[in-house]
Protein backbone atom coordinates (compact mmCIF):
# COMPACT_ATOMS: atom_id res chain seq x y z
CA UNK A 1 0.00 0.00 0.00
CA UNK A 2 1.24 3.49 -1.32
CA UNK A 3 2.30 6.34 1.94
CA UNK A 4 -0.44 8.24 -0.29
CA UNK A 5 -2.99 5.90 0.66
CA UNK A 6 -1.96 6.34 4.45
CA UNK A 7 -2.75 9.72 4.17
CA UNK A 8 -5.48 10.21 2.43
CA UNK A 9 -7.23 7.60 3.94
CA UNK A 10 -8.22 10.69 6.40
CA UNK A 11 -10.98 12.10 4.56
CA UNK A 12 -10.82 13.38 0.26
CA UNK A 13 -12.54 16.59 1.22
CA UNK A 14 -9.91 19.20 -0.28
CA UNK A 15 -8.30 20.43 3.42
CA UNK A 16 -9.44 24.29 4.12
CA UNK A 17 -5.63 24.93 5.75
CA UNK A 18 -2.22 23.24 5.19
CA UNK A 19 -1.19 19.68 7.34
CA UNK A 20 1.79 18.30 8.12
CA UNK A 21 2.02 14.60 8.89
CA UNK A 22 5.17 12.97 10.57
CA UNK A 23 5.48 9.63 11.03
CA UNK A 24 8.37 7.68 12.54
CA UNK A 25 8.94 4.36 13.13
CA UNK A 26 12.15 2.41 14.52
CA UNK A 27 12.13 -1.17 14.21
CA UNK A 28 14.73 -3.10 16.55
CA UNK A 29 16.58 -6.26 16.08
CA UNK A 30 16.88 -8.50 19.13
CA UNK A 31 18.95 -6.23 21.63
CA UNK A 32 19.00 -2.99 19.01
CA UNK A 33 19.07 0.61 20.56
CA UNK A 34 15.99 1.14 22.27
CA UNK A 35 15.23 5.32 22.61
CA UNK A 36 15.79 6.24 19.23
CA UNK A 37 12.39 7.53 18.93
CA UNK A 38 12.60 9.61 22.35
CA UNK A 39 16.06 11.17 20.78
CA UNK A 40 14.61 12.18 17.00
CA UNK A 41 11.35 13.31 18.77
CA UNK A 42 13.13 16.69 19.70
CA UNK A 43 15.13 17.40 16.94
CA UNK A 44 12.61 16.66 14.30
CA UNK A 45 9.84 18.74 16.10
CA UNK A 46 12.68 21.86 16.58
CA UNK A 47 13.64 21.46 12.48
CA UNK A 48 9.53 21.54 12.02
CA UNK A 49 9.41 24.79 14.15
CA UNK A 50 12.09 26.55 12.07
CA UNK A 51 9.92 26.57 8.60
CA UNK A 52 6.32 26.67 9.97
CA UNK A 53 4.41 28.28 13.27
CA UNK A 54 4.06 25.12 15.73
CA UNK A 55 1.98 26.28 18.70
CA UNK A 56 0.59 23.94 21.40
CA UNK A 57 -2.97 24.38 19.75
CA UNK A 58 -1.62 23.33 16.04
CA UNK A 59 0.98 20.41 17.02
CA UNK A 60 -0.36 16.44 18.28
CA UNK A 61 2.60 14.35 19.73
CA UNK A 62 2.01 11.09 19.66
CA UNK A 63 4.62 8.21 21.01
CA UNK A 64 3.95 4.47 20.91
CA UNK A 65 6.44 2.15 22.46
CA UNK A 66 5.64 -1.82 21.56
CA UNK A 67 8.32 -4.46 22.21
CA UNK A 68 9.38 -4.56 18.21
CA UNK A 69 8.64 -1.03 17.31
CA UNK A 70 8.83 2.22 18.52
CA UNK A 71 6.68 4.94 16.60
CA UNK A 72 6.44 8.56 16.54
CA UNK A 73 3.18 9.99 15.28
CA UNK A 74 3.19 14.30 14.53
CA UNK A 75 0.51 16.14 13.10
CA UNK A 76 1.16 19.80 12.13
CA UNK A 77 -2.11 22.36 11.36
CA UNK A 78 -0.27 24.99 9.18
CA UNK A 79 -2.29 28.25 9.43
CA UNK A 80 -2.98 29.74 6.12
CA UNK A 81 -0.97 32.92 7.14
CA UNK A 82 1.55 31.27 7.80
CA UNK A 83 4.01 32.03 4.40
CA UNK A 84 4.97 35.01 6.51
CA UNK A 85 7.54 33.25 8.74
CA UNK A 86 7.01 35.86 11.05
CA UNK A 87 3.44 34.83 12.80
CA UNK A 88 1.29 37.91 14.24
CA UNK A 89 1.28 37.29 17.83
CA UNK A 90 -2.20 37.37 18.99
CA UNK B 1 -5.69 1.98 10.80
CA UNK B 2 -3.13 2.42 13.55
CA UNK B 3 0.75 3.45 12.69
CA UNK B 4 1.84 0.35 13.99
CA UNK B 5 -0.40 -2.00 11.13
CA UNK B 6 0.95 0.14 8.38
CA UNK B 7 4.63 -0.54 9.38
CA UNK B 8 4.44 -3.89 10.84
CA UNK B 9 2.84 -4.75 7.15
CA UNK B 10 6.22 -5.43 5.80
CA UNK B 11 7.22 -8.76 7.32
CA UNK B 12 6.12 -10.17 10.61
CA UNK B 13 9.81 -11.96 11.22
CA UNK B 14 12.03 -10.54 13.66
CA UNK B 15 14.62 -8.07 11.61
CA UNK B 16 18.13 -8.98 11.52
CA UNK B 17 18.85 -5.15 12.02
CA UNK B 18 17.28 -2.04 13.27
CA UNK B 19 15.36 -0.28 10.40
CA UNK B 20 14.60 3.57 10.88
CA UNK B 21 11.14 4.83 8.95
CA UNK B 22 9.91 7.59 8.09
CA UNK B 23 6.99 8.86 6.22
CA UNK B 24 6.18 12.79 6.10
CA UNK B 25 3.44 14.05 4.45
CA UNK B 26 2.41 17.90 3.17
CA UNK B 27 -1.32 17.93 2.82
CA UNK B 28 -2.02 21.28 1.00
CA UNK B 29 -4.81 23.75 0.92
CA UNK B 30 -5.69 25.55 -2.24
CA UNK B 31 -2.76 27.94 -2.62
CA UNK B 32 -1.01 26.33 0.37
CA UNK B 33 2.93 26.33 0.54
CA UNK B 34 4.27 24.02 -2.55
CA UNK B 35 7.87 22.73 -1.47
CA UNK B 36 7.65 22.14 2.67
CA UNK B 37 8.52 18.56 2.03
CA UNK B 38 11.37 19.45 -0.02
CA UNK B 39 12.75 22.02 2.42
CA UNK B 40 12.51 19.63 5.68
CA UNK B 41 14.24 16.48 3.41
CA UNK B 42 17.61 17.47 4.15
CA UNK B 43 17.02 18.86 7.65
CA UNK B 44 15.52 15.57 8.69
CA UNK B 45 18.35 13.37 7.12
CA UNK B 46 20.72 15.28 8.84
CA UNK B 47 19.16 14.73 12.13
CA UNK B 48 19.09 11.20 11.36
CA UNK B 49 22.82 11.24 10.45
CA UNK B 50 23.55 12.85 13.59
CA UNK B 51 22.36 10.06 15.94
CA UNK B 52 22.91 7.18 13.62
CA UNK B 53 25.45 5.68 10.06
CA UNK B 54 23.79 7.09 7.10
CA UNK B 55 25.36 5.36 4.31
CA UNK B 56 24.54 5.70 0.29
CA UNK B 57 23.18 1.66 0.29
CA UNK B 58 21.56 1.38 3.53
CA UNK B 59 19.47 4.93 3.62
CA UNK B 60 16.70 4.87 0.79
CA UNK B 61 14.90 8.14 0.11
CA UNK B 62 11.40 8.86 -2.28
CA UNK B 63 9.58 11.82 -2.99
CA UNK B 64 6.11 12.18 -4.24
CA UNK B 65 4.64 15.00 -4.98
CA UNK B 66 1.13 14.66 -5.95
CA UNK B 67 -1.59 17.29 -6.61
CA UNK B 68 -2.93 18.28 -3.24
CA UNK B 69 -0.33 15.99 -1.15
CA UNK B 70 3.35 15.67 -1.22
CA UNK B 71 5.22 12.35 0.84
CA UNK B 72 8.47 12.19 1.75
CA UNK B 73 9.63 8.09 2.81
CA UNK B 74 13.11 7.67 4.16
CA UNK B 75 14.34 4.16 5.27
CA UNK B 76 17.15 3.53 6.73
CA UNK B 77 19.13 0.07 8.18
CA UNK B 78 21.14 0.62 11.29
CA UNK B 79 24.21 -1.79 11.85
CA UNK B 80 24.29 -3.53 14.62
CA UNK B 81 27.62 -1.70 15.79
CA UNK B 82 25.62 1.16 15.02
CA UNK B 83 26.07 1.71 18.68
CA UNK B 84 29.56 2.90 18.97
CA UNK B 85 28.89 6.20 17.16
CA UNK B 86 32.34 5.97 15.25
CA UNK B 87 31.53 3.69 12.77
CA UNK B 88 34.64 1.61 12.15
CA UNK B 89 35.59 3.15 8.20
CA UNK B 90 35.54 0.34 5.57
Amino acid sequence: MSILQFFSRKGSAPVARDRLQILLAHERAVGGQNDLVGVLREEILAVIAKHVPVEPDNVRVKMERGEAISTLEVEVDIPSQAKVRVALSA
